[in-house]
């Protein structure tokens, strides 16, 4: 039988990706539902290749034209705020990939986990977010969540049959960003044009600023915390520029477990779809005469304090991830725009943080206020 | 419950690293048999540390002032070529860590297996020469085979947990011992006491001469073999001289998992004795700030034809590796009384392979006969 898999965010770059995985495999996944915001053109295009059972434009002023286009199609056109966590819940889907941007994830992500759906986690602001909401509603629905970042997939794969086996602590490796060696003052003056030249990976614009301010590498921190249930001083971050080591579990025996190969985001996706089976894949291969020497050094926090800000979210609880969350996003559209220095970023982010009300034990309402409020904070300190 | 241990060759470098590591948990593990072949004054420390149930002393002219030493205790004490494989199968016995030196391993472990013993096994000499009988034998009786060579262990921690996905390689690293920088030229002139110099393991002598010709890893790739029902071209051998990745994974989807650690035997005795617990231990931990450079290069089969030798042993099966493993034995012996080149040691090994009759399905005797004869042939080439 097949995989019946919903998409929700097929237009960005690991929907995109995970539907080429999809071609390459059709005896393998049945695709049920495709979403998009925006992109009506290439959401156009990927109805027509794998024709869904359903799909979801977003954003509503482009609900007329998509359908307009669809016509010809047996294919169910929907649009509207509630409309994921209602289709994410179709009987056909045995697993839905969650590769939207930002915290619009956390909803559907939820209603699917409710519904009993396994989850191929690739929006990683939802776990920043509410990652103990996410996490005790899939022990209590018994649903796997999959990580689809090649760091927490790495890990994963790594806690395989470990059984009870004490994690002492991860070590997540960063490439170090294209600003890695930079001096402090260099910093003050990078462009947007500059910080989306990613040394490895080829991702959005959003996550490649984030790779180089380091604070994508201290939202995985918190995603780990929770997928993995750590304390804050049990991850650990190493920088590796040539990223093929894609991270490291460490036990209480002192052993090491890591998980290596090229970088490239089709292996971690389609580990997630296929899981537990490893799907044969044609993917270039790792081979050592192309990388004869892997290095490490410590990630620097002063030029990059983004990692401490991730640190001291994870150790307050409750919203404050929800706060680094909402302040980063504003603050990353910001420097894209050229309408903030990179160097300045972290600074609005932490007197976000410090400005906001605490809550302990936040709800679903209560992330979408604080994101709100934080949102409304981080642009007025613009 | 304790698990009870019976640890062949104690007064080894891997038997007396087992004791320290079964002495720093006095809950987990009771010693009900120890074993040696000539060491009287260790063997009569270690009954007297550890009070076993049994211990023999193989060479039968020691026999009589190992009893009178250990007259004193409650510990019974045996001697005789066919004692071995009686006192493994005593019914206190969970776990038979097969530690003791070359080919003699053989039977107590085949007895071992056949009472239902669970095997920690770091006489790789055992599964090189009789691999099939050994992995047969243990399927047929359910047994674990639990590798001790960090090797081995790295790639038995990489596929716990991974059910029927399949291996597509595995990549065993090698330090390259000593002489992996020297030239052809100057390998002429080596002398034991430089190549018993390993820059990261401390072993013994045997075990020590064979990693510098890289034998030790031709060995380690037909014991990959067997314990993992790989084909020839399934096990690559790649050069890693700081060996802190202890060995590879690459299965079918292209990822690649790795164990690593610092170069410590404890960690895989550990693993394997207390498998499938961790034990938490206060072993020295990984820290990539003294490892900031991991490198790796091709082996180079040129300087070190052992590593031909031992795959052309795979290739063509049945007794070779038996006369391969025989021939080694009595070169390296040769070398360590100076009284053969190092690299002559492979010239006579070949030349032993070449003139040994094949047996295709050899039974044990076949073994022991193929044995005998190659190391006399061997002894004559000399």
């Amino acid at each position: 039988m097949k995989k019946g898999i919903a998409i929700l965010g097929s237009t960005g770059s690991i929907g995109t990706q995970a539907l080429q995985v999809i071609a390459d495999y059709p005896g393998k996944f049945s695709v049920e539902v495709l979403t998009a915001n925006n992109n009506v053109e290439l959401l156009e295009q990927q109805a027509r290749k794998y024709l869904p059972n359903v799909v979801v434009i977003g954003n509503e002023n482009h609900y007329k034209r998509l359908s307009e286009r669809l016509a010809d199609l047996p294919v169910k056109v929907y649009t509207g705020k509630d409309t994921y966590s209602q289709v994410v819940q179709m009987e056909s889907i045995d697993l839905v990939l969650t590769a939207m941007v930002g915290y619009a994830g956390l909803r559907p992500t939820i209603s699917a986990i409710e519904s009993g759906k396994e989850i191929a986690l690739a929006n990683k602001e939802t776990l920043v977010v509410a990652g103990k909401l996410i996490i005790e509603s899939a022990q209590r629905n018994r649903v796997n969540i999959l990580p689809v970042d090649s760091e927490h997939s790495a890990i994963f794969q790594c806690l395989v049959g470990e059984g009870i086996n004490k994690i002492e602590k991860i070590i997540l490796t960063a490439s170090g960003g294209p600003f890695r060696s930079l001096s402090k003052e260099a910093l003050r003056r990078v462009t947007p044009e500059q910080a989306l030249k990613h040394p490895n990976w080829d991702m959005g614009a959003k996550i490649t600023i984030d790779s180089a301010s380091l604070m994508n590498k201290g939202f995985e921190a918190i995603e780990a915390k929770w997928l993995f249930n750590l304390e804050p001083e049990q991850v650990e971050v190493v920088v590796h520029p040539q990223s093929i080591i894609h991270s490291m579990v460490q036990f209480e025996d002192g052993s090491v477990k890591a998980q290596m190969g090229l970088p490239d985001m089709k292996l971690p996706i389609l580990y997630a779809l296929g899981f537990p089976e490893r799907i044969k894949s044609d993917f270039p291969r790792l081979n050592f005469k192309d990388y004869p020497n892997l290095t490490f050094e410590k990630a620097d926090e002063e030029k990059f304090p983004n990692l401490l800000l991730a640190w001291q979210a994870m150790s307050r609880g409750g919203n404050v991830s929800c706060i680094l969350n909402a302040a980063n996003e504003v603050v990353v559209k910001a420097f894209l725009e050229e309408k903030l220095p990179f160097i300045k970023m972290a600074d609005i982010i932490q007197q976000t943080m410090d400005r906001i009300p605490f809550i302990k034990d936040p709800g679903l309402e209560d992330f979408e206020k604080t994101d709100e409020e934080s949102r409304r904070m981080a642009l007025s300190f613009l």
